[in-house]
């Protein structure tokens, strides 16, 4: 089965492509171009140099959110997109669940995933290592650094810190009261290769319905709430 | 300054640029067709998905060896094409090192990298982290799997292991003996982006000056040599 992975959840994009649970192809751009402008041409070039082409694909797994809304927009409209021409199923995957996919994933590990919210908040999920593979500790969620902090202290782990909220995190949590570590500079930040290692064995849908999940609301529907507020 | 890196000294081939410290992007193809067929392409891909051309590159790294000898010369001639067209220096990068600047650098930690080279032997060199950056323990060198073992254990430091070989070092040599750690699967073999980081802040040749280190004589050379003395 030859699966597509893309990853646009931030400013880098990357594609991936997988027989089945073997990554074939890998490629990332990181320059901050468009992702409009770059995912597709990589993905293309990356079936192209493995003498296949887009028609050859069985599915597309594509990282749903949490993440930029632009990106996800744009991921997802080209996963959307190719299924519809090739018809063929989808595969939408947490980008926090797909960088505790791409990480180090020793047995025992409890990974810390986030990627800054803004607002002095992260957007965040906790995953401990079973059998080689990330299992949940939390569902997906934007939280605030000061009660992230009180869970990771309470938990008395040490706590492998993984995206791009990692170094957020290691600046502002208090290194004194909870064993904190970067995972190394490739593993950190969320790829299309941790997107089609979390897709594997998962369960294929029709791209139609495919929703990101953005956790929290838009700038524009904020400012409209508020406006109807106003108007209340 | 703007860099192409490549790396083809096994089966896995891989590009990347670079501007000054900073990966743009990268892109590693594994699935065993050609690199005479994949790594070109995979480099001007990388290239036009960035906004840029083949003319627009300041110099080329390249991994010198040791490795396959078919990968190694396709890669350094690609490097020597791209810099006598272009006019512009290469640096030419030991495979070994290329594999420990992209592992796991962390200050402190040993590093062991190690490709098969078949008939019991390793090609090796250790390093160790200092300041982010790996520093050479030994010279590379093809050695057997007996005598590095030997070495490992006498050191008494915990080895993470890289490379190609990085398996086989870790069912051969006796564990008991020797703390042996397999690197994370993204960060353990040799690729483009190892090869780009290790020639930061090196010094750039003429590409005509570019020689590969194989290490070991070629299985046509082994066999005229032995040739030569039967007629004796």
């Amino acid at each position: 089965m030859l699966t597509l992975a893309l990853e646009s959840s931030a400013k880098a994009a990357s594609a991936a492509v997988f027989a089945d649970e073997r990554m074939l192809a890998f490629s990332i751009q990181n320059a901050g171009l468009t992702h409009s402008r770059t995912l597709l041409p990589m993905a293309e070039s990356l079936l192209r140099g493995l003498g296949k082409e887009l028609a050859d694909l069985d599915r597309v797994a594509v990282s749903r959110g949490p993440g930029s809304f632009t990106g996800l927009r744009i991921g997802m409209a080209e996963a959307k997109g190719i299924c519809w021409a090739l018809e063929i199923p989808a595969v939408g995957v947490s980008t926090l669940e797909a960088m505790a996919f791409g990480g180090p994933v020793l047995d025992g590990q409890t990974l810390c995933c986030c990627m800054d919210a803004r607002r002095s908040q992260v957007y965040n999920a906790l995953f401990t290592v079973e059998g080689g593979r990330p299992v949940r500790l939390t569902e997906d969620r934007a939280i605030g650094l000061p009660e992230l902090e009180k869970e990771l202290v309470a938990s008395q782990e040490p706590w492998i810190l993984l995206g791009d909220g990692a170094e957020l995190c290691y600046n502002t949590l208090d290194r004194e009261r909870v064993a904190l570590f970067l995972a190394p500079e490739p593993l950190r930040l969320q790829s299309a290769r941790g997107v089609g290692l979390a897709a594997i064995g998962r369960q294929a849908v029709p791209a139609g319905e495919l929703m990101p999940a953005y956790l929290r609301l838009s700038q524009a529907e904020r400012e409209r709430l508020a406006r109807l507020d106003r108007q209340k």
